[in-house]
């Protein structure tokens, strides 16, 4: 079965800091308040979900992550707000394409 | 000045065989009948295209691109009638979402 999918990034001044991969990392620091937590949740290397969290807070208008690094649990991540504003507006946008992407595939000839 | 890109995936079998990057290199293919030509227009090495191809042809429902190996050229390359339906559905889909791509940008707070 042959399905087309839309992905959502978002780009500040032309450089993408969201990706779907960062925001199922932000869910999950949400979710747990832990970067280590997280990054288990995810499959991926603690240092990779840093890597990430770096990147992300270096390229976006305003931090999304504030980290408490060390610690025997490998340190804390919050959530600022700006990121809790982007979480919500990717949720958003994931509704508005849901139906249409749905529709989407009805329309196509593969 | 933050912006949303929705970016188009195609699976067959829940597998991806179609990411924007691949659907560059296939018109790129299909532009100059060269998959040497190609990776030059792409910045990517010759390896990599082939790679690529190899990993769409693998998954698709059918070969998206016929391959001629070797040669002084690099060897020639043609887009299938099954490659090229999928870049008419892939430019119809772009065209579909533009608009709605734009709608959603003026609706978002970021």
């Amino acid at each position: 079965m042959t399905e087309v999918d839309l992905l959502i990034q978002i780009r500040f001044n032309k450089r993408i800091f969201i990706t779907p991969k960062r925001i199922d990392l932000l869910r999950m620091i949400k979710k747990t308040g832990s970067l280590n937590a997280a990054s288990k949740e995810m499959s991926i290397s603690y240092q990779k979900a840093w890597t990430m969290i770096n990147e992300m807070n270096r390229i976006a208008p305003s931090p999304l992550v504030i980290k408490q690094r060390g610690g025997s649990g490998g340190g804390g991540a919050e959530i600022s707000d700006y990121g809790s504003l982007i979480l919500k507006e990717y949720s958003f946008i994931e509704k508005k394409i849901h139906e249409f992407s749905r529709q989407l595939n009805t329309e196509l000839n593969l």
